[in-house]
């Protein structure tokens, strides 16, 4: 039978994957650096070998013989989710691929020298060279699949969503958001707030992680915490591998950090075991991905009846003082500043970074901006949106970023998409069981059992507007991400 | 040209072993014990595209082409080796291949906690499964190789070696060794030694395991020291993984075991980087590997004049007392003790574990033995070398190693067979260099440099034959072993 035939071959990948992502995990937590060039290639060579396991040419005869087979609901979906992840891989000359590849590689390794030092002109010939390449990709991708350019490259991060959704809902938030930021400043500019001083030994950020962790309910029987330059969430659903980084005068990054990947690890963790190894038992999308590390970060672990846990918590690991009260931290950990810096921004103005990256990128990808002119057009959205000059601050400007090194176009709406899902999954839990104030207090499992029943279990069984339909009783909208803007920040 | 076809070919599968060694050490260090299965799945995926990569069609045409082209001496050996990995993935079925990996992940993963609760009935039907593919692996090797069954997996870890040779060598140590054994006892049962005392803490341990890998030349910047529960030396010989044990009421087999395994990872180190992706380039034998982590421990480590060395290492890290003298220490680190383990043994009780080994291992493979009956041929084995019942006590018995959970038979008497080398390779120094009291006081890397030109550099370039003869002046024998053990035990 096909189906089973097809099944096999994709479990298959996904072992592959497993395997990839372990390595990478490594890479970046535990190998000496002398380790690097001989693992690079050997990264190459399984990515080689794992590109042609999903071309092999049986498949197209599989694909065309399953759909005539007597499947159930869930293997049609589980089918067209083989056959998605299938056309990503085909649907690209290997020329292409190969010289995508290289560029990415090329650009982002000269980057990591190129932003400390500010140097935009060593930068540009690369960055035209990726964005070129990223075009002629989003080309082919465009023509393949019947899509506009941008949204031929959004397609991979968030299946489904367009340019004719986004353009409208961003439109929406830019009307309010720029307004809503003055007013909180003007409100917080009367309010004092204590930072915690002192060194926070590294030690015991680390136990201070794991205990919020096991809070939050992540299974350490398929996880574990490590350090790495760069956090991230890896590894496989059945064996999560997070990772923080430890700054000793700065107990919040870490903390928010930890708690942050730890949404991301309870979705994976969290996925149906029974369609584990296919693409259908996979994460929805990165929009979906993100809403779980910001539900776990802004809607659980800023709300005051959490920081009222984190406190005694902060107090066990590094005695008393004045900052570490419940009322102090709960001010702290909603500061708004706007700053230079996306990955250091607050919960308020972080929107705005994300949406002038969409601007910008979906320009670029769409021929309608040069890369030469990309500062520019960077230092006016800033001022606009945020009201920041960045006029010759490349560095904590347009180069700031990882994505466009290395052609990751089309990935930064998932971030405020994300922070959307999660506030209208908070509103539909509250409408449910009752306020967070309650549930945090005296029943955080009845959270995470809503996210499992609504989201999690569903991985990608159900396409996102219905996911999301489904769960929270309407599509997408940007209505209960300002709405708890507005509590949170001025309520 | 086929040689650099071939070239390539061999290179990207070195990649994927990388990629299985960097997993494996992984699932051994790090891994949580909820990620086995997958973990065990998507090694067998990868062993099995790894099998089918060194078996693609084209290799048997590109061998026959490049015996006509014009190589060097050094490409000829090169052909020889990748010829011989080729051999040796093709002459088994793909099936077999994915079985045998899987059935052995299952029963190593068991081994870990049915070892702990002595639960033979509980172990036994997954030794039942691993010995039966074993013993299919060995049959369709023995046929391809024209071998008998034990000698074509003998010939996996060292190649040239056969039963005919090893039954002889064996019996003539077996003659002389019991009696050595009782001679030794009795004259240290008159000398007094003193153990050690009080807790030696995780972190000092490590600390001092660090430092005398420094001492003995380990290159941090392509390795690193972790634990796992059963030793071992893993990894790349780009990045080498060292793994110990500690206990924190015996300070010496930590060290003793980081020094060994610091020998394996030095080897690896030293591999010439010319050769290094390729067959040619790695270790020659399993035999040769334990020769130099024997070389490392028993003839460097437990020399008097390393242990004068060792000796302020271990007082600085846990203060002075009357045990950590210089000349106690040389008491207690030959101090000979017939017991239930392996690796606990000393130098000269050693080799009666392994032939005890060799033995069962060569009769469960040729069909002579059956999984059920091991524990009372283990019991019977051990009370006529070693006069130790293990009646009833499967842990510290027939259930003590790893080795056979994964179906690592045959290689048992490498470790002999590398007591052996190592002692003609301490005596052809000392011969060579002058005595190891001067060298070792003065000289250390006198010694390395001896190794790396006399075995580290040759990797699989000359067979073991001539590589010991080259180094040493004479191929194997047992003689610079007997004479080392009577010097050091009775001179």
């Amino acid at each position: 039978m096909s189906y089973s035939a097809l099944t096999h071959h994709f479990q298959q990948q996904y072992h592959l994957q497993h395997i990839a992502a372990i390595c990478g995990w490594d890479q970046a937590t535990m190998m000496p650096s002398g380790g690097n060039q001989a693992r690079a290639e050997a990264m190459s060579t399984l990515a080689v070998l794992s590109h042609q396991q999903l071309q092999a040419p049986q498949l197209a005869d599989w694909f065309a013989a399953a759909k005539a087979e007597s499947l159930t609901a869930a293997q049609s979906v589980s089918l067209t989710a083989m056959q998605r992840q299938w056309r990503d891989a085909t649907m690209l000359p290997s020329d292409l691929v190969g010289a995508f590849s290289l560029a990415g590689s090329r650009c982002e390794h000269a980057w990591r020298s190129l932003r400390p030092a500010n140097d935009w002109a060593g930068f540009l010939p690369l960055f035209e060279e990726i964005l070129n390449l990223s075009r002629q990709v989003a080309a082919a991708r465009a023509d393949a699949l019947g899509l506009s350019c941008y949204d031929s490259l959004l397609e991979q991060f968030e299946p489904g969503m367009r340019t004719a959704t986004l353009d409208p809902l961003f439109a929406g938030v830019k009307q309010w958001l720029p307004d809503l930021i003055t007013e909180v400043q003007a409100k917080q500019a009367r309010v004092r707030v204590l930072q915690p001083s002192g060194t926070f030994a590294t030690a015991k950020q680390k136990a201070l992680g794991l205990e919020v962790m096991r809070l939050l309910g992540f299974d350490f029987n398929h996880g574990r915490l490590d350090v790495s330059a760069h956090p991230f969430c890896g590894g496989v659903s059945e064996d999560v591998r997070l990772t923080t980084r430890y700054d000793e005068q700065d107990v919040a990054q870490a903390l928010m950090g930890v708690i942050h990947e730890t949404g991301h690890a309870r979705y994976e963790q969290g996925l149906p075991t029974q369609w584990r190894s296919l693409p259908v038992g996979q994460a929805r999308s990165m929009g979906i991905h993100e809403s779980q590390s910001l539900f776990f970060e802004m809607q659980l672990a800023r709300h005051p009846a959490f920081i009222a846990q984190l406190a005694p918590m902060l107090v066990q690991q590094f005695g008393e003082q004045a900052a570490f009260s419940p009322d102090n931290l709960a001010k702290l950990y909603t500061r708004v500043q706007p700053g230079l810096i996306r990955v250091d921004a607050d919960e308020l103005t972080y929107p705005a970074h994300v949406m002038l990256r969409y601007e910008i990128e979906r320009d670029l990808i769409e021929g309608q901006l040069q890369a030469k002119d990309l500062p520019e057009r960077w230092d006016q959205l800033m001022q606009q949106y945020l009201g920041i000059s960045t006029q010759g601050n490349y560095k904590d400007g347009c180069m700031q970023d990882i994505h466009w090194t290395d052609g990751s176009f089309g990935y930064f709406p998932s971030y405020t998409l994300g922070a959307m899902y999660a506030a209208q999954q908070a509103q539909a839990i509250q409408t449910e069981l009752g306020s967070f104030e309650q549930l945090i207090s005296h029943n955080l499992p009845s959270i995470f059992d809503w996210l499992q029943r609504n989201i999690w279990q569903h991985a990608s069984l159900l396409d996102t507007d219905a996911l999301i339909t489904q769960a929270c009783g309407q599509p997408l909208t940007a209505n209960a991400f300002k709405l708890h803007l507005e509590q949170r920040y001025l309520g």
